[in-house]
């Protein structure tokens, strides 16, 4: 039994890092902090915890932290994360690290997206934390970048046909719809139920903060420099992603169902659809899936490709878990057997 | 290790029971029945189970189907149920009935509601499956009548002020509202998403089936004969039923904390609100807790009590499979203890 | 064609006012102010009225508002509104105001349950603009209160009742379920889509402040003091109010038929449901209309009513253009004649 | 005022025509087709339209039809269409025919899509009812084919850049998404409201039946035959299209804003978003407005234009007025100036 905590508990990435860590055998959750809901449990935050997760959220300094848990995951938001994680990491403490600091190996690209690093030494020293493509590092590190919702979907959907060279990087179309809950808990007009209910829109197009860490990624598994388009939408529904991606194939039809098959073969949480079906946000909601299906377009000589992950679990904090597993030693897919909800 | 089988696979509460039992340590899901989908996957009727429950639903009399499990969930149509229960119990099968044919103990009053009953003899031997009422009867019967979603909702939230006799029966008004789920996956133009989606209505006005059950509990635990205002309405979401109840208070205002907390300190499902705090559908979702809240309204002497169910856990599977372990032994939270899946 | 201004147009029910009154024959809108969107147009606001309301907002002093328009809506909070509506009268303007600052009649009920109020001599003149009850003195009036969207619904399916007697008033019980743009388009963590979609709960159990508004407006029509239970929900969808009510009938089962349509029967907005049939908000949506629908329950010798309207409608801006109709002379259905909108 | 019928009046196309035309001051809906619903008002089968369309429906042949009015909608089935529509031009009447049966100008694409089509002679008389590019040759045929849903939004999203050479037609991929009315008032399980809620999908992948129509047209406008990349995706709500187009560009970036606006110049029903703003389909519901953005992205070399409508409306019973306002010489925007509904 490990001890951890959650740094910045009351979000949604929080309050589901609770969920899943109250069936969680092998960790006790020992603090979990938020500056709005200090002294009060935090199932006040979230009464689905009632009864579950009864713990007092708290308003520490990082001193008084690390006294705590031997390791923590970091649910604030980007720059909160690079203030915070350094004085973890000198304290001795392992961390899953949920916001963008330390996804980005090149800090050029990071201070052009974001904003100025601050602890760019670490950069080196983070994994980027996609189990399926870097296990036995994750399992040496004591820094995970936890990956953001987007760049899942889409590096897992993409990563067999990359490596195995079947499709032409320079092709490739990325459109991307995500659940509301994907823009936090944070209370603002374009998040009301009013705003989004019975509609659809993109938004950020050609410029969303996750297209640099897609691309950082599809480069690392084609070998080469890939820009890609990719657009998020916004769809109405609480969790969810659904990313379809286009792509031209080189050269004749691969054999699609063995690539993936091959791929994904000792994978516990990809699932991949038979030929003819696709995946669907509603058959991975609330598990930490990411199910996969595509089809070649003869027409067009494209490929589709579609993946659909639980955008609160695969797309933040099952995979913190999982990545969490990874580190403790600790069977990988430990608490995250969670069938998924329907309907 | 006991086996057990679905028969009405294929239904949302035939899919329930799936979902949990697959993380049931004590039993092995060994039959499935369904007519529609005979020879293919439950997986395929229902793709959020691939790779967890694959098994091949079958079209199966019920002489081959009594080899297969020792213990039977029938989720099947009321009328159906009452074919099918006899020659289960025939066989020595444990069966724990969804429909309503063997919720009412008067034959009478469930031919004015329903139809003619072909299975009137069994009506004694079956026991009502609240657990948190019945228990002990519950551990020592063959035949379980897993109560509708609507009763389970009202009846917890008003046992304890029915047996301390703090309101008049006489005044009881129950105004219910449930998700889209309980219509079932029968596809007809009422539940088409078009129909519902951001609108509310009622429906059953004063003659829901539903009514005489909650009167013939509500009637046991006050001791006489109580007729009550029930009135369902569909509310667009997919799970979960809040129950408004009104009742005029007999006497000075009762200590309602205490009434509760006393009822249900022993109870593992049951979570009682803090004071001016209330339930909400959201926050029991997917788990198979009752969550109840009231008030005193000293204006009008009424007091008013809300209950939260998913309704198709605590509703329907979540409390079947309750009511499987008490029968068979099983510790009762057994494969129960999700944690409520929000947002 | 007379100038109209809106003050507080960035809100649900001044976006919907400039809808509504794009479509108006005899009234130009001239002004419209926001503090928020001041220099930008409305339809940056409402993208939605792109093309047809592209009027700059201002944030101007009552001074320099009073020369644009010859009548006003006032579409600001209580307490603002107390402000503003007496300035407005006293330079000779016609003010509908939306706010609850001038519905009670009874200047102590109203600070019993709001907060002191600023303009007491000002209660006297207001006109409770409920066309349907009031019209006549609508007609002579220069300043309407405006009701509120909760009386609105319950007021008119219990009119006919109550004025002929045939229920006792002391059994009347209220729910009431509201689409979430009651709540405005405040940004805060209650209204955000993920917290309300898929849910369903109550709030302000027994103390809502539409109950003193609506117990005024029963004890008028039923000739004494009328104390209600009064239960507002919030439903996950945008608009729409739904109301459930219960009473029990004083003697034998009135001929409601006969009752409604007696007193509705030169009612443009107010629409009967045949026998069996009940009102929902989708079939209301977008509208001017309020539906009813009601049954006599033998068993409980209760009445239930059920009355469905467009919360933003009927409920808001609808009526206060009826309201202006009224004020103004026109033909009382100009601009309102909009279909409702379903699916 | 003409006489005008609907054949196929119980679907939603149906439905929306009737709202419609209630408020269209030009003609009378004199005749309204409906197996299922004959004898019965059409306000049961849409309760939304009591009191303004109770016109009863009827199952009528069509020599007992041509009687009743000069000009028909015809809202069925595609193949049923084919069968009815030969009658109603050889009686001489004027028809705007909402199915697919008339749209494709090479009956061998119709064949390899649909089936075999029995009314060939009929599509070289047809007009492709897209007034904004045909409404010169609307106004001289008999028969409209009105565009299917998806199209509209995609022809009006690309016709300026094809028409003037800007981008390279071999690169488009169309990323649609629609609402569930797009699959009709028809009971079947996938458009369940627990099937669609909350959740979000592909369907069609490559295979679905807009796509010959939407390349027929963008090849007319380019000059040449274009292929597409065309997925269609599920959205949880209701009414509207929201299309997201890739293409790379010919050349230096191509000044947008002169593009549209010099195209769309004269037309009442395009709005053109302001730069860094996109549309969104709740700006648009209920109404006949297509609402366009774009951007360039010098990343990529690519332009995404997005398109959104309200399906129902401008993607077909709105559309179906435009073209019989055409049709019959009455000013193009006639009963259509509805202003989009938001919340």
């Amino acid at each position: 039994m490990i001890r951890v905590g959650i740094v910045g508990a009351s979000g949604y990435t929080g309050a589901e890092l609770a969920r899943l860590l109250a069936n969680h055998p092998e960790v006790e959750l020992t603090v979990a902090t938020s500056r709005q809901y200090a002294g009060k449990p935090l199932s006040q935050a979230f009464p689905s915890l009632r009864g579950r997760v009864d713990l007092l959220c708290e308003d520490l300094q990082i001193a008084d932290l690390v006294d705590r848990a031997e390791l923590f995951f970091t649910a604030v938001p980007h720059q909160t994360a690079m203030s915070i994680v350094p004085q973890l990491l000198a304290a001795g403490k392992k961390v899953v690290d949920l916001s963008a600091d330390f996804r980005l190996r090149d800090a050029g690209v990071y201070e052009q997206w974001y904003q100025a690093h601050s602890a760019k030494d670490l950069l080196s020293r983070a994994v980027y934390g996609l189990p399926e493509l870097y296990r036995e590092k994750i399992a040496c590190t004591a820094l995970v970048a936890n990956p953001g919702c987007y760049p899942t979907s889409v590096i897992l959907a993409l990563a067999p046909l990359l490596r195995a060279g079947v499709i032409d990087p320079e092709t490739i179309v990325i459109d991307s719809k995500s659940g509301v809950s994907g823009a936090g808990r944070t209370a603002q007009v374009g998040s009301l139920y009013c705003e989004v209910a019975d509609g659809f829109k993109a938004y950020k197009v050609a410029e969303h903060r996750h297209t640099p860490e897609i691309e950082q990624e599809l480069s690392v598994l084609s070998g080469r420099q890939v820009t890609v388009s990719f657009t998020p939408h916004l769809v109405p529904m609480s969790r969810g992603i659904l990313s379809t991606i286009y792509a031209r194939v080189n050269g004749a039809e691969p054999d699609l169902s063995e690539l993936y098959q091959d791929f994904y073969r000792n994978e516990t949480f990809v699932r991949l659809c038979p030929p003819n079906q696709y995946p669907a946000t509603q058959y991975v909601r609330g598990s930490n899936y990411c199910d996969i299906g595509c089809k070649y377009d003869p027409r067009t000589g494209r490929l589709i490709v579609l993946s659909a992950i639980d955008n609160v679990v695969k797309g933040a904090s099952g995979q913190a878990v999982q990545n969490m597993n990874i580190i403790c030693g600790f069977p990988e897919q430990t608490g995250l057997m969670v069938v998924p909800f329907f309907p």
